[in-house]
């Protein structure tokens, strides 16, 4: 199952809106093929693995394993269930069930309802930590955040007069495209794009394809000019439905996304007005599984204040940037330590001279 | 060598004003004698590991591995390149020579003259981390100052209401005993009295005396009843010679140190006018080798800014503060990206759920 999850890994930045997948056919012990989902239409790991034998008889009797429980509906592909069937493996091991409400046990059931030994939750944590927004999509309609910063030792993700380029490294920041590469969406804020006008795109050789940028922008501020709006790829900006769109944004390459205004914020109030819950289902809709946030305090502040940030990945710079740098994350004032968000550990590593952190917010456990 | 540093470590708590100093005595590869040198006034390093032979005679042409130079002076005991030579070794392997003007190549000249062999050098760099300070003192006729923090992870020491007990956990907190217990003098502010009113002593079992403790008070405002003037130990309060003292601080048990002001500042102006350089030129002239600040983002920003800040440790939380949380550093609005401190890592470490990072401000190797 371990290779089984190595194989997954390959399509990081493929399957998306699939989940990432790996199979592993195994006798006697022996890995007999191995086969994972590359890219959302081709086939599933479970398919690709049966084609990896040279002689199909071979998977009589075999065990399967695959980190994900086999479909058993007919979407883009034939359910995969049924080609097990077909092929005539003895059992299957699963790591996690399929959260896919057109799944969601059936595959275990046909399986089983054909003869076929199942058994799930083999490394079962590590499988579903390969798609942690697929899964989450699937339970809960919104796609899984991760919110990266880039920030000096004293918390700092720009200096006084917005200056922030660069904080980290080129190590740091290589690191930062792959985590791009494999989201669905990579958001930000109108302050971000009106201080650093960024690019938001993935520029990593060999790798195809955008994905979607978002811009949230409450009033609808984003300039036509903007550099993200000319690149290949949708753009989305996100703003309010009660504030009136510029004729300019109106006619750019945009797309635009009307959202209500979060409650009890009245129009041209508030810096982030738009309800960041109706964003997240939005980009559910859209089949968004990871969203990848780079953005200012402002917006980080009002995304962790709406119970929406999942992953939280900081890059520490060895420097310092001032008390009148920006904050990483503006909250409402605290007025007693134990209300402050706490955030369990997820690991610690150095690219180049910069230490990159990630953290769970504790409020997912509550 | 690398054994007689292990033996010099364990006077880390003790030595002070002197250096932590090992010795080994070896004859054929193998260790016969081993000291350190436990406290001022006792016997150095060389004296105790000749005083652990059982037969005085065996240190004939035995090699000794030394720390630091033997002292050439009399001091609070008498020297002992001499006992070296008297004792009659061959050898002397000497790690880091002794910046100390009253030795500074004496001692090894001293043992040549007697017709010993000397080599220095070995595991040098190791051998001087032992006494940061007291090389620093020696050489500077300044302490070495270490800057403690405990943030979050947006770089906040309290809460914009000040409340900061406790952002570390227990691991992390006893972690910084060990520091204090280390360190000759710990320093504060006025400000950190004013809002935390702490003891800044050491509680560590078996621990015996205190280190010196300061508060930077440039307008003499420290409270008569502060809980740090009744506590064991002496409270050096240094001022602005230029500002009146009041006669509860007077008849208090601190001992008050006025000092000038920072050049360009006016009475009753900046929060932190005490010359930062004659305070560290007096913790000198008193021996402190190693000074351990906790403090609040003024005095921090203010030695850093002095140019006074050797080591960098920070404890990092998993938690937020906020935007409207107090700064670690304050320091003046920065223009240019180019322009910000920066520091070179020395190591991390988890402390339960708290990260410890130390570093070094770059500006020591300009």
């Amino acid at each position: 199952m371990a290779r089984a999850i190595e194989l997954a890994e390959r399509g990081m930045n493929t399957t998306a809106p699939n989940p990432r997948v790996g199979c592993v056919l195994a006798r006697d012990g022996d890995i007999i093929a191995e086969g994972w989902h590359e890219q959302a239409g081709g086939p599933h790991a479970e398919v690709m693995a049966l084609a990896a034998l040279e002689d199909p008889q071979a998977a009589r009797g075999a065990i399967a394993y695959v980190t994900l429980e086999p479909c058993s509906h007919h979407g883009r592909t034939p359910p995969c269930a049924d080609a097990l069937v077909a092929a005539g493996v003895a059992e299957v091991v699963i790591a996690a069930t399929d959260p896919n409400p057109s799944v969601n046990g059936a595959g275990v059931e046909r399986l089983r309802a054909a003869g076929i030994a199942c058994r799930t939750g083999l490394l079962g944590e590590q499988a579903e930590a390969l798609n942690p927004g697929f899964i989450l999509r699937m339970r809960e309609g919104r796609p899984f955040v991760r919110v990266k910063l880039a920030q000096s030792l004293d918390g700092r993700i720009a200096l006084g007069n917005g200056a922030s380029q660069w904080i980290t490294g080129p190590e740091a920041r290589a690191d930062v495209q792959a985590w791009r590469a494999r989201a669905s969406a990579i958001l930000t804020g109108i302050g971000t794009v009106a201080m650093d006008d960024p690019s938001l795109n993935v520029r990593l050789e060999g790798h195809e394809g955008q994905p979607l940028r978002v811009i949230v922008d409450s009033r609808w501020r984003t300039p036509a000019a903007a550099r993200t709006l000319a690149l290949p790829g949708e753009v989305l900006v996100a703003g309010c439905a009660d504030e009136p769109v510029p004729d300019l944004l109106a006619v750019s390459p945009a797309t635009l996304l009307p959202l209500p205004a979060a409650p009890g914020t009245a129009a041209g109030t508030a810096p982030v007005r738009v309800d960041l819950h109706a964003l997240m289902a939005a980009l559910a809709a859209r089949e968004c599984n990871e969203v990848h946030v780079e953005a200012g305090g402002q917006l980080c502040g009002a995304l962790l204040a709406a119970g929406l940030v999942d992953e939280l990945m900081v890059y520490i710079a060895p420097c310092l940037l001032g008390s009148d740098g920006l904050p990483s994350f503006v909250l409402a004032p605290l007025e007693d330590m134990a209300a402050r968000p706490g955030f369990d550990w997820i690991d610690r590593q150095m690219f180049g001279d910069d230490l990159r952190i990630r953290l769970r917010p504790q409020y997912r456990d509550s």
